[in-house]
């Protein structure tokens, strides 16, 4: 019967890694650097050096330890191969066997947007339910979808990508993935000032934005403010937002939408502009579904790496 | 080692069954009429009597048979439950108790439609596949989502209600689901029939369609014999079918969308219209997804069914 499990999230400057009991209680955590050079042919050596001092430290069997599980920031096949993943240099590299074998135990490697869900449904703002949608408003919008307990991987990898889910005809802007009109362009944290500097140049309203560097965060303190012109850009925003996650409830139909990123911080707020858009737009068998906002910040993709070791 | 399983179907005006082995070859296959009468009561002991009646004149040992799948045309919980069935009148019917109880053996129960996927994947248009989406294309747009071999069900059984995507703003008829703007008012047999009104309606261009009850098929003929104003109506209905695609494969990115229903019977050129607008609008990760057409009709939801029992 294993007690321990480890659960390791790959990003492009620093590892982040954690010991859990299998209950879930994280016992240590800790960061390393991820040192990308070389094609970052050191990341799992590094990683498996960390994480074998650490159980020696604690004085633990490995025996004892399920396994670990790893977060990558990049698409991951069905057997825990990362074919490319720019932001840590990789390419063609099977993080599966290779951590395995230096570490000594069973391994499971997922895509980190993915990872993070399952983080947030075990632990976090989505415990308690057993299909849901995270959805991470940072410089981009990530997804991981959970059904029935396991994480969409997809079969290129790419379940959960709805940030370039196409929502605007029309647009003019190019996305990062190279499409126009992404529900990434209007709900990320990038989206929001986006859309506030373009209703600032369009509009003679006064707003408390103006003459001043616009993010995410003063758009939503200027909402809680009353002020006109931002809750304009909030309602923008919501009804971008409510529409792609009630497309996406036609897919999958889950329980609850989990809200995380930088965006997420503002609070309820962001909840309530989401939902007021989402019903109207949702099947009637979607309109349901709970919101809530994510709690593991970054600890999300620990968290989730190592239950998926436990599944 | 069970050798049998049974597949049925059950629809508005008959049930479909059959009897397979659990390879998936079809022994028989029979249908009888769906009574729907005082709340559909006679409908699942009609079934048992009919499967009953086969397994006695074939001289099979129910110890023999893995059991039963049932397609409902409705949604069905977790557990088997059918809360409300308009289709055949049922309100909070435990089918999968009762028709287990009714058969003396286990049951399995599922909406018609995800069944119906289930069984392209096994033996028809999605073989090989192990992840896929099912468009059917009839009076409405039905969906039917399988990941990793699994059905997407859905926390309220609306997994796979992709009809109902909201696809286009502005819209003035109401769909049948009291929303406006959905897939399904575009891209079914229905809403094609819309898109050549409209458009003929608009335009003075000369059209084999003038002047004739217009159908999904009568615009997919003069498309392949060249109509212009048909071939404008398959590129609106394709422009918003490879969108909804799209947006579907950045959920839960399938190996391949398999079509069926009334419109897929036009052949590959509905294939082509679709691939045509998905491929723009896809995330790069899901371009390579495969388009295929159904090729069980009417026998899907059986050999679904079956499928399910063995799973």
């Amino acid at each position: 019967m294993s007690k321990y499990c480890l659960g390791i999230d790959v990003g492009g400057t620093s590892v982040k890694l954690g010991l859990f009991d299998t209950e879930g209680n994280v016992l240590d955590k800790w960061e390393i650097p991820t040192r990308k050079e070389e094609g970052g042919k050191h990341i799992l050596p590094d990683v498996a050096a960390s994480v074998l001092d650490k159980i020696a430290e604690k004085r633990i069997d490995k025996a004892e330890i399920a396994g670990a599980g790893i977060g990558i920031p990049g698409p991951v096949d069905g057997n825990g191969v990362v074919k490319v993943c720019v932001n840590v240099g990789w390419k063609n590299v099977d993080a599966r066997s290779d951590l395995s074998e230096l570490l000594g135990m069973p391994v499971k490697v997922g895509n980190d947007a993915n990872v993070a869900a399952l983080g947030e449904m075990w632990k976090g703002g989505g415990a308690g339910y057993n299909s849901i949608v995270m959805v991470t408003l940072g410089t981009g919008v990530g997804g991981g979808i959970i059904v029935d307990g396991k994480i969409v991987n997809g079969s290129t990898g790419a379940g959960g990508e709805i940030g370039h889910i196409h929502i605007q005809d029309g647009e003019e802007d190019t996305c990062g993935c190279g499409n126009k009109g992404c529900l990434e362009q209007y709900a990320s944290a990038t989206g929001i000032v986006r859309l506030a500097n373009r209703k600032l140049k369009a509009s003679e309203k006064t707003s408390v934005l103006r003459g001043r560097e616009v993010s995410a965060k003063t758009v939503f303190d200027a909402v809680k403010a009353g002020d006109e012109l931002a809750i304009e850009v909030a309602e923008e925003f919501g009804n971008y937002l409510g529409r792609g996650l009630a497309a996406i409830a036609g897919v999958v139909n889950p329980e609850a939408f989990v809200i995380g990123g930088g965006v997420s911080k503002a609070g309820t707020v962001v909840l309530d502009y989401i939902k007021k858009y989402y019903i109207p737009y949702a099947f009637s068998g979607c309109r349901e579904a709970k919101f809530t906002l994510a709690t593991l910040g970054n600890d999300a993709g620990i968290y989730g790496s190592a239950k998926m070791i436990l599944e």
